[in-house]
């Protein structure tokens, strides 16, 4: 039988994996992407750069849209190197026959976010299709940011470091949901999609020892804990209860049977920090509108290598596996 | 009456610089887009940074595939502004069910090409999308290169200038035609896609003066010279017999009714090189396999400022415009 790709293969989590190292990895190897960080750090550790193509829908749901999504997305991976984003370029492939004024409208989008960040569009490419080759608008951001602090790295993180979240986790995921379905929700639920450079640019500012970030996107949280179990070689015992979600969000899990911690997101990270400073950086991170749950989620020991400990406060435990399925399609 | 965008705004001729123009440079502006080059120049003019996306269809085609494309398209355009291409990301966006054996072929592909240009893929993105969404692959590269001659530029170029093109053109475009239509041609017709890094260095190692370069893609010669003339408010006066056509691209353009000029293409450039320099750099590029057909094509004159004029044998003279229209869809 011919093999070929499943969905799943995109989905952040453990397919998705299979695919970018039994193809991409295996095919481009070299030491730069062997790091599997957010950004390649390249020129002498000045630069990092990064990528990523945005193909969500629908275009436009509460929150964001596509357009603010590709900057943050792009900006957002820089960011979690410890780097300014200051250049990015944006191709664009559109169907034909799309409105001009939506265009406009995600592009506005885009400056927007571009200006909260500080970074500006140098280069792009603009292809149009004929209807039926893509749905819609597809755009990529690809981004150059200038490191303003070394070292940090998925690879580094210890047991001096606590393991930190910025805010409650799965709101993109389940405002994708919502707005895909067509569900009609009372509820304030929007997407989490938001620059983080400002917070860790505050966080940086305040000389916060930090070893590792990222942002949790696709599969959530729990794909970022356990990928950087394994790079790292550590074990991360995350205290359930601890990891902050909002009653919306718990509502759709229920209805989609997923874990919140599974769930896209795109304005949360996860940050590996010394314990001695952990405290201090999440009262920083609390003077930030959207991070008022900021919060220790979990600490780092040597129990269970490689592997991710679920700990609930009624004493009992399981390990927190990379998520793996079908998830939600073209979530970002 | 709604504006949507149509075919032609993605043909690499004049629609398409009025989308560039009014909906992405007007959000976007700054010095470095402003100068409109093939890539923006960045970090104190030391490196410059492209990127493109392909939805070329087929996605195999006599000469090439979507994968060496995609590394030879972004490639070139760092080296057309005398750089060295070095990181490279690489962003995919596949449909649910396309094979994995397909896949593997493409990334050989990018790969051989990475290796003929020195550089590597550092960063990458990888969508899964359902069926219906995207047709088959679509790929971005982005890329950044080092400087490695600083000043080349398509807004200096003067009387002092003549304009060779390194070979002959509109393979590209008439390979995907004939690949898309299943014309059966017993020709040996064949895409030119090639890197030109190697064409590059040679030229710079030899000291030519190079005023500026560009790859002849979507718009072909006519959409480059255009711009050219715009952009350095001269006169470019091609002499037509010398713009050198393969008869079997002569044969598929008098079917499709288009100037040889305009159609694509993916390994021919456009040098605007100092008069006393040119015959010395046609002789370097002619020591290249596709090149045989090295030779200058026009002068720089003030007779008609930001115009292209195209001066037969016989004594007759038109203006050579930007192409419009729908030309070739999908072609890179």
């Amino acid at each position: 039988m011919t093999k070929t790709i499943s969905l799943a293969c995109g989905n952040g989590g453990e397919e998705n994996n299979e695919l970018i190292s039994k193809v991409f990895y295996k095919a481009f190897k070299n030491e730069i992407l062997d790091k599997s960080e957010d950004a390649a750090i390249i020129h002498n550790g000045e630069l990092a750069f990064s990528t990523d193509s945005f193909t969500v829908s629908p275009l436009f749901f509460a929150g964001a849209d596509i357009g603010k999504l590709a900057v943050c997305g792009t900006c957002n991976d820089l960011a979690m190197m410890g780097a300014k984003p200051k250049y990015l370029t944006c191709s664009v492939i559109i169907e034909e026959g799309f409105e001009t004024r939506e265009l406009e409208r995600i592009v506005r989008s885009m400056k927007k976010e571009l200006e909260i960040n500080g970074a500006i569009v140098v280069s792009g490419d603009t292809k149009v299709v004929p209807r039926g080759s893509v749905d819609k608008i597809f755009i990529n951001t690809s981004g150059i940011g200038e490191v303003i602090k070394k070292g940090i790295s998925s690879n580094n993180i210890t047991k001096d470091d606590v393991i930190i979240i910025n805010r409650d986790v799965g709101c993109h995921g389940a405002a994708i949901f919502v707005a895909r379905e067509g569900i009609e929700m009372s509820s304030s639920l929007k997407s989490d999609c938001e620059s983080l450079y400002p917070q860790v640019k505050a966080l940086l500012d305040a000389g916060i020892k930090i070893t590792a970030m990222r942002d949790a996107t696709r599969g959530g949280v729990s794909a970022v804990l356990n990928e950087w179990s394994r790079q790292s070689n550590v074990c991360i015992e995350v205290e359930e209860e601890s990891i902050p979600v909002s009653d919306e969000v718990k509502g759709i899990c229920e209805m989609l049977g997923f874990e919140a911690a599974s769930l896209a997101n795109e304005g949360t990270f996860v940050l590996a920090v010394n314990h001695e400073d952990a405290p201090r950086a999440v009262e920083i991170l609390k003077t930030f509108e959207s991070c008022s749950r900021a919060t220790i989620i979990a600490k780092v020991t040597d129990t269970h290598p490689k592997k991710v400990v679920l700990n609930s406060s009624w004493g009992t435990s399981r390990f927190l596996d990379t998520p793996s399925g079908e998830l939600l399609p073209r979530i970002c």
